[in-house]
């Protein structure tokens, strides 16, 4: 453990360098320039940069601080965010290039990077479900797969079956959420099954995770138009997410009020069912379907979520033996399949031409299908008793893997195997 | 309470949404493509949506974060901000809608989406006035009733008086001060007068505020100029408000500096009162007024808003019997209205001829006159003892209407009456 | 010090208000207009307002937050960094303005917004080596100070040498750092040579300093291309430092699990080393240097960042007698100097016919050494024993300056001297 993780991370930096060298170029080289019209290219990279920045907030200041409600895991939760979200910004790049270019040179222009950040999107609604329980190496390595199996099947659904999706309900959300539970199923832990002091939050860890929502909320109208077609489509993905989520705010604070104990409101839910208008108004947001079935799509979603955080997350932890740390069914997977139904259902009306019912319905099983399989495969990796993962007794604890002088802190805080392990400890 | 306020939140979206049905749709539907020219307001749409994002940004993490102050009323603060920011979103489009299109159906487009934000803000600075002393019921309320006046007004000034007010100091800054003042004076709290232990903030507290308060100063040149006539009043809009708000934070500091005991520097005042030149410059923020009276209003604003921080809140509290817990009459009242005479002034002296300075004196009348009798109007409504409000000793606490189980709380924290409710409670 | 800061703050601000109306004016205005193409002149003007608005938050969000990370440090932190702010931004407009139209009127455009902002980013640099052991006088002097000279050394570098550093790593970062560290190395407290108690962080302190690292990680793209040539040098600008920052993200953390006991990290690191791809990549941000190569600069910053907060600050505190309280060195100072060698060199290979090699030389050592001069300059007028400096035991210490009503405090926390001063303390 004392070399593995800086080792990884190098090596993992160098082949990207070199990688980059040899598939990537600007988008302003000669050899791009012959093939586009490149003025017209450069228009569009700063006609979308600010919906770019929007989103790439999103990325690491919405996912970092969502996450870090618990009460002693706020290190990780920000800081484990910012070295996937760096990783997973470059390894998407590479990934959904080769497979976009067909082997070509990859040319990077603004369509590419908010791209490379949606792919970062789905690993961080993974991270939430395994949140606190494995270590920055499984991190490392589920963000390498896990993007390479994303962009695989956002191919598929987008080319082949040539799906709406344009908010990405299904191909990240709904993916992004169903590998994460496959990896937390794979990866239970029957010694928290009784749950752990450290999964909770305190006053201030409550408010910085509320830093996170607040500015998901604001700017998802940006995330599910990004890489909308310019014009109205791009302007209807807008509007409907902006009222999706307004209108989910009110169900998700009724609902929350109504299964809590004397009406109170819960934090937990305010943070996370606000945003599921908008996970679930994303397969169908460029879609002409009037703005009052946005408000239908996002309060529906509002009510599921903070229902599937009273009664599914229990269940799931008992029957299903998955821990599902930040309750991302709720806030993605819920939410993404609801996306996904609206979306067959408004092809299905001919509210779109694009595509049809039929594979609406392929994408959306595509989706769950493959993320769950490449979830189980991802974990059956991780279960290797040689990441470093944290014991028990130390999940959820930032002191395992992060300087924290502040708290005392045991000795053997993760699995350490074999004598190699042991001797670079002891260096 | 256990359902008054779930199912009133429930109706209400119920009701936008088939409101929304029956009088929105896209501006890009066939029946406005018929009237207007589409494919300017697609690119309106286009340009204006980083300055909508910026206005939405102090919405949501600027107002709510602001609030945050109080060392128990953090969940409140930024939690019914953003409750009533999404109900209020839906309003102000309806409202703002059916008076500027007559009955017609309204188009969305990014006036209106940013009228629709401005709204809010007006109820949320009224909602500075009654924090911690009010049910999230009688927010509710309070949302409905103050935006309906709120738009009544704007309409009569923008529409009728003609009158410029491009940053809104009038119809949003004054108004929402005075309306939130005259409920807060309804609903005055006896029991309060001496003040109460959570009414205070604590360090970490203090540095949450400062985050709405350095995202409300950085983004206010969008929201003085984010409905400005593209062009060179739109681009006046912006350097007029960057440089008030700059002179205004040296004044804000060096005023605190003087009042304070041994010319030390009070966070309340920071948070505060460096915002005031962004309020005042608002009404004559697109005029040619030149930069350098630009930064005499910000920097005047500065002085009389730690002033009134200073002497005139205490005033407020023992003489007026309006217990204003944000110092709403500080950062948006006496900046406001001096906002409303600059424009006056300014219209006097011939900087602008779209107005005539007794238009504008009407309009600054105007808008203090109806936001006193609305608010005292809605405190009427507020104090029927029916909305769940808190008792005293339980004023400025989350624990009254949130989880907070670090906590320990009493039994009976707000007023309840009628067996129903008592019923209710018991189930 | 009971009225020093205050009579000096209002008046600078009424200097500032008669300078601005005697040299400076709206880029609209009739004798701009004679002389420039106006409508390019706002058509620039609102497509560079949001990479504005992103610098905008990254001086006062980003710089703000990232210094909160000492425990009892963050009002001054986050408030003291506004006023610096907002004064700032005023003399670098006048300054920078009488230079670049040669005492002509000014116009201001948001060119010379965006350069206002740089000019105060340069002191806020500086700001990090000396924060918490100089009053906020000292901060007002040397602001005034230090922006003078830098915008001397801008224009040395940019007009006269031609040399090109777009990201500013020279003129900004290596300046700014070593000014700072010049000032620091003047003021030098014996008295802390063992360092302050004060001086650490808190587990939620180091949370807040991560919303400062965040949004400086986001939009330095932004920085770094805001006044790029419209274009494709300005679309390199910003690829080039979205995949340099993100190069370096991977090696700071691998660095950082390298140094620190047992493989873990620490959050200084991360906080600020994984920024230093931003600076590193500053100089060369626009050129052709391919991407690989913009991730070669970035992963070499990050490890040289996190190598100097290991090695070197400690080393600099004792042999060198320079206290670099945020470690400005190796943010800023190391990674602006990599960043100047990596123009000599890319100059030198023919990537840019902009500049030669030795003009790109000069500036990076003009940029230093004026850095210096003007910094030991800056320093011995700090020395002066009449601008209320924190004793050594209140340093780093929120209650010398703010009122800080839940902490004790001493009553003589700073320097007082001569009877005056006495006297005014004590009225």
């Amino acid at each position: 453990m004392r070399f593995k993780f800086p080792l990884m991370a190098i090596s993992l930096e160098v082949a990207m360098i070199v990688l980059f060298g040899l598939f990537v170029q600007y988008e302003t080289d000669y050899s791009v320039l012959r093939q586009t019209n490149s003025s017209k290219s450069i228009d569009e990279f700063f006609v979308l940069y600010p919906l770019f920045q929007d989103v790439h907030v999103m990325i690491f200041v919405g996912f970092g601080f969502l996450m870090t409600f618990m009460k002693k895991y706020g290190f990780s939760s920000v800081g484990i965010n910012l070295f996937i979200g760096a990783l997973g910004l470059q390894w998407g790049t590479l990934i959904w290039g080769i497979l976009h270019y067909h082997g070509q040179k990859i040319p990077i222009g603004i369509i590419s990077m908010i791209n490379a950040d949606f792919s970062t999107a789905t690993v961080l609604i993974s991270f939430g479900a395994v949140l606190g329980k494995i270590s920055p190496i499984q991190m490392l390595i589920m963000t390498i797969i896990e993007i390479t199996v994303f962009v695989g099947n956002e191919y598929l659904v987008v080319e082949k079956f040539m799906a709406s999706d344009i908010g990405a309900s299904m191909t990240i959300h709904a993916f992004g959420a169903y590998f994460g539970l496959a990896v937390a199923g794979i990866l239970y832990r029957p010694g928290l099954r009784r749950g752990h002091d450290n999964e909770e939050s305190e006053y201030h860890s409550d408010l910085f995770a509320m830093i996170g929502t607040l500015f998901l909320w604001i700017f998802w109208p940006s995330f599910n138009s990004a890489v909308a077609d310019a014009g109205d489509k791009q302007y209807r993905a807008i509007v409907n997410t902006y009222f999706s989520l307004a209108a989910c705010v009110l169900t998700a604070y009724a609902f929350s009020s109504l299964v809590e104990h004397r009406g109170k409101l819960s934090m937990v839910h305010i943070q996370n069912a606000t945003l599921a208008g908008g996970v679930s108004v994303g397969t169908c947001a460029d879609m002409d379907i009037s703005l009052c079935v946005s408000m239908i799509i996002g309060s529906t979603a509002g009510m599921v979520s903070v229902l599937g955080f009273k009664f599914l997350t229990p269940l799931f932890a008992t029957k299903l033996r998955i821990q599902d740390t930040c309750g991302v069914h709720n806030l993605h997977g819920l939410p993404g399949v609801i996306g996904g139904l609206a979306g067959i259902a408004a092809v299905a009306m001919g509210v779109s031409d694009k595509s049809t019912w039929a594979m609406q319905a392929a994408a959306l099983g595509s989706s769950i299908g493959t993320a769950v399989v490449g979830g189980i495969f991802t974990g059956l990796i991780l279960k290797l008793p040689i990441w470093g993962q944290p014991l028990d007794q130390n999940c959820y604890d930032d002191s395992v893997y992060w300087e924290v002088p502040w708290w005392k802190e045991g000795d053997n805080c993760f699995h350490e195997h074999g004598s190699q392990n042991q001797l670079e400890l002891e260096v």
